[in-house]
C-alpha cells in the first residue's frame, strides 16, 4: 500500500461519514418526529464532532504530505484528489479548534433566534446573537488568512474572489435593471384554480424522470423548505405544495432535480471520495437553475407543460400555450428572493453581496444593517419594505454563518447562461425536444460536460472546458434579454 | 471537572453516534433507494467502524480507572452507569481489532447468502459461509473468555448462563408439550376476508396510540420485517401488511409498540447514557410478548377489537367476540417461528438453542446441522421439514453472527409471565380497562416497575424489584395453561 492508497481509503471512509450526517440533516427536515428535535440536536453535533477531527487529523496531513511526494505528472486524477484533500485539510487546520466549536454552537441557537425574530418581525431581537456569529465569522476569515470575504466565500466557490464577482455583478446590473423595467411595466397573466395535491406529486415525480432524476438511487418527498441531499447513489430530493400555486411544487421539483442530476451524473468511479461530489455551489445551481428555468421555463417546454397540466387539472384559469408560458414566467414585484422571477433574482443577490461584504469588512455594523438593507431594497426595487420578515430578516443564511453564499446564487445564474448557450448551439434539436416534454437530451449534454467530472476541474476551468469559453456574464444577459424583452413586448 | 464527568461528556457523544447508526438501519428499511445498498454498506461500516473505535479507546479506560476510583458508594446511578461502560469496554477489548473486522466482513457476505440459500432452499450453498462464521464466533467466544456460550450470551442477557437457562427451558418443555398436544387437537376458528391497506394501518395507529405509543417522539412506517428502533426521544415502529390476514399488521405493530414504549418510557434524564436503553434483549422481549399476547390477545381486549374491526371492516368470517377470540389465539401446526403462536413459540426458540449450544461447543459440525434440525423438527412437532427456508434457513440470525441470541425471545416470555401474574394482582379492574379498548393501566405499571429504569438494575434483578420474586417459568406456565386449557376445552 502506498501512501496514497492509505489516504484515500481514509478519505473514503469520511467521505462515508458525510453521507451519513447529510442523512441525518434529510431525516431531520422530513420524517423526523418533532419531539426529537433536541436528541437530534446532540447527534448531528456527535456527526460535525468526528467529521472535524478526520479533517483536521494531523495523521491525515502526514499521509497527504507522503502521498504529495509519490505522486506522478500524468496521474491527472490522483493529482485533482490530492489537491481537494490539500485544500480541505488546510482550511481545517488554520481555524483553532476552539473557534470551530464556539462557531457551532452558536449559530445553532442564532438559528433558533433568527426563527423567532422573523415570526415576531424584530431584527433588534436577531441583532444580538447576529453579532457574536459575525464576530466569530470575521475570526474565523481572518484565521484562513488573504482578503477575509474572499477566505469565506472561496470555502462555497474555490478560486472565486470578491474582485472578480464584483465585476461580473457590475456588468450584470445596469442590464437587469433596466430588463426589470420594463417587465414590470408589462401585464402578466396568472394561472389560476385549485389544484389537488396528490395530482401536484404526480405531476413533479412525472417531470423529474423526465429530466433525468432516477429513483432507483433517490427519492422525492416534503419539506418545508425544498432541498437535494446526498451524493453517488442516495441523492434525494424535496418539494412542497402549494394549492393556490402549481408551480411551486414544480418549479421547486425541476430545480432540485437539477442539483440531484449532477450528484448522480458523477463518473461512478468517483463515488466516496472528494472528486464525487459536485465541485462548488456555484456550478451546483448552475445545474439546477438551468434545469428550472433554461429548460424548465422554456417556450417549447412550457407547450408541452400546458398540455399536460389540462390533463392534471380541472382548470388552470389561462386559455392557451401561448398565455400560459407568460404565465409561468410572470415578472412581479416582490420582497422574497426565493419567490423572485428570472429577471429580478439577481438584483437581490447584489443586495446581499453588497451588504455581507460591508459587514464582514467592519465597514457595516449589525446595528445598522436592517435600514441599510431597507434604503437599499426601496432603491433597487422601488417600494418600502414593511416588515423584516420580507426583509432583513427573510433568509436563514446569516443566522447559520453563511458568509459568502450568496452569491454563488447569482454565479450560478451566469454559468447556467454561459452552458446554455453552448448546449443550444451543440443541440439545435433542443427546442423540438422539450416541446414534447423530452429533456433528455440537454441532460446527457449536461452530463458529458459537467456532471461527470464531479470536483476534477475547478469551477472556472469546468465551464471554459464545457462551453469554449471562459465565464462570462454575456450570454445569460442575452439569454435574459431575449426572452423576457419578447415577453413583455 | 471529574475523571466521570469527562468520561459521561464521551460516552453521550458515543451514545448519539450509536442512535445515528441505528437511524441508518431503519432508513435501509424503510426509504433507502433500492440502488443505495452498496454504498449503504460503506456508510454503515464507516459508523460501525467509528463506534468500534470509540468503545475500545484505551483513553476510555483511563478515564474509566480514574472514574471508577473518584465513586463514593452512595452514587448509585454513576455506579450504574460505570458498571455499564465496564462491561461494555471490557468485551470490546478482549477481542482482537482484526477478529472484529473479520467477523463483520465475514457476516456481511454470509447474510447475502443466507438470503440467496434461502430463496432457492439449498443449505449447502449456505454452509461455506456458515462455517466461517461459526469459526469466527468460536474465536470471539474464546477471546471473551469462560464458557464460551455463555460468553456470547452474555452479550444479550447480562448475567444470565445455559445451565440457568437450560433449568428453565427443562422444566418449561413438558407442560408445554403437553399442553401443545391439546391445543392441537381443538377446532380454532379463523377470520376471513379482505382487508383494505389503508384501514389496517389506520386501525394499527389508533392500536399503537392507545397501547401508549407517542407519536410525537415516533413514528409508524412499513418493512418486509417489523422492528422497533432508536432510544430517547426518535423511537421509531414499523409493520407489515397482509391483505388477508389483518392480525400480521395489527399484532406486528402492537409488539413494536411494546419494544417502542420500553425506550419511550425510560428516565429522560438518562437519554443519551449508557444507562439509557433497555437492558437487555430478554427484558425488551418481555414489553413486546406482553404487550402482544398478555394484553393483545387478552380476552378482555379481543371483545373490545371484535367491535372496532366490525367498524373497520365489511367481513371478519367469524360471527361474534366469542368466536373471535380463539381465532385470535389460533394454534395450529406450522414451521415458522415468527408465525408460531403462544403456545408452541417457545419449543421452536428450545430446539435452536439446543443447535447453536452444541455448534459453540463443537459438539454438532454444520455439514450436519440441517439434518440434527429436521430430526429435532420431526420429534418436537410432528412432522417432516419439506425444505429449508421452512427449516434451518428460515431465520437470518446465525448469518449475521447473533450466536446466544435466540433463547432470549423465550426468556422474554417467561420475564412477561412473571410480570403479567404481579400486574394483574396489582390491577384488579385491568381487564375492564381492557374490554373498552384501554390499557394504559397496564402501559403505566410496566413503565413505573420496569421501563423507567433502563439500564439501572440487572435484567433478573429488575423482574425481582418489579415483581417481588425471583425468574421463574411458573407464572408464563399457568397462564399459558389456564388460558389455553379453557381456549381448547
Amino acid at each position: 500500500m502506498t501512501a496514497y492508497d492509505d489516504l484515500m481509503a481514509r478519505e473514503r471512509e469520511t467521505e462515508a461519514l458525510g453521507q451519513v450526517a447529510g442523512r441525518l440533516g434529510w431525516d431531520q427536515e422530513t420524517v423526523m418526529p418533532r419531539g426529537g428535535a433536541d436528541q437530534r440536536a446532540e447527534e448531528s453535533g456527535a456527526m460535525q464532532a468526528v467529521l472535524h477531527e478526520r479533517r483536521c487529523d494531523p495523521a491525515r496531513g502526514h499521509l497527504l504530505a507522503e502521498a504529495e511526494e509519490e505522486l506522478t505528472p500524468e496521474d491527472s486524477e490522483s493529482a485533482a484528489q490530492l489537491r481537494l484533500i490539500r485544500r480541505d485539510h488546510d482550511r481545517a487546520i488554520r481555524v483553532p479548534a476552539d473557534l470551530t466549536v464556539a462557531l457551532a454552537r452558536v449559530t445553532s441557537r442564532a438559528q433558533g433566534q433568527w426563527a423567532e425574530a422573523r415570526a415576531a418581525d424584530d431584527f433588534a431581537a436577531f441583532a444580538p446573537v447576529l453579532r457574536e456569529v459575525l464576530r466569530l465569522k470575521r475570526e474565523e476569515a481572518a484565521a484562513l488568512g488573504g482578503d477575509p470575504y474572499d477566505a469565506l466565500l472561496d470555502g462555497f466557490e474555490p478560486g472565486m474572489t470578491a474582485d472578480r464577482l464584483s465585476a461580473l455583478f457590475g456588468e450584470m446590473r445596469p442590464r437587469l435593471v433596466a430588463l426589470s423595467e420594463t417587465a414590470l411595466a408589462a401585464d402578466w397573466p396568472q394561472v389560476s384554480g385549485s389544484f389537488p395535491h396528490e395530482a401536484q406529486m404526480r405531476l413533479a415525480r412525472e417531470v423529474a424522470r423526465r429530466f433525468g432524476y432516477d429513483f432507483t438511487r433517490g427519492r422525492l418527498d416534503l419539506a418545508v423548505h425544498p432541498f437535494s441531499s446526498g451524493s453517488g447513489d442516495d441523492v434525494r430530493i424535496t418539494t412542497r405544495v402549494s394549492r393556490a400555486d402549481p408551480f411551486n411544487c414544480l418549479y421547486s421539483t425541476i430545480h432540485e432535480t437539477g442539483h440531484a442530476c449532477y450528484e448522480q451524473g458523477i463518473d461512478p468511479d468517483y463515488r466516496l471520495t472528494p472528486l464525487g461530489q459536485g465541485v462548488s455551489m456555484g456550478v451546483h445551481e448552475s445545474q439546477s437553475r438551468l434545469y428550472e428555468n433554461q429548460l424548465g421555463r422554456s417556450h417549447a417546454f412550457c407547450g408541452w407543460l400546458f398540455e399536460r397540466m389540462r390533463e392534471s387539472f380541472d382548470e388552470l384559469g389561462v386559455p392557451d400555450a401561448e398565455t400560459f408560458y407568460p404565465a409561468v414566467n410572470r415578472v412581479h414585484r416582490g420582497y422574497i428572493r426565493t419567490e423572485a422571477d428570472e429577471v429580478q433574482y439577481n438584483l437581490h443577490i447584489m443586495l446581499r453581496y453588497d451588504l455581507e461584504r460591508a459587514l464582514i469588512a467592519g465597514d457595516l455594523e449589525v446595528g445598522d444593517l436592517e435600514a441599510a438593507w431597507n434604503d437599499r431594497f426601496a432603491a433597487d426595487f422601488g417600494q418600502p419594505v414593511r416588515r423584516a420578515s420580507e426583509g432583513v430578516l427573510q433568509d436563514v443564511h446569516w443566522s447559520v454563518g453563511l458568509f459568502g453564499y450568496f452569491p454563488t446564487y447569482a454565479l450560478g445564474n451566469v454559468y447556467a447562461g454561459c452552458l446554455n448557450a453552448a448546449m443550444r448551439a451543440d443541440l439545435p434539436d433542443l427546442d423540438a425536444q422539450l416541446a414534447v416534454g423530452e429533456p433528455a437530451e440537454a441532460g446527457e449534454w449536461l452530463r458529458e460536460k459537467v456532471q461527470r467530472h464531479g470536483g476534477f476541474y475547478e469551477p472556472a476551468q469546468l465551464i471554459e472546458e464545457a462551453t469554449g469559453a471562459p465565464v462570462s456574464a454575456e450570454p445569460l444577459l442575452d439569454y435574459l434579454e431575449e426572452k423576457f424583452g419578447a415577453l413583455a413586448g
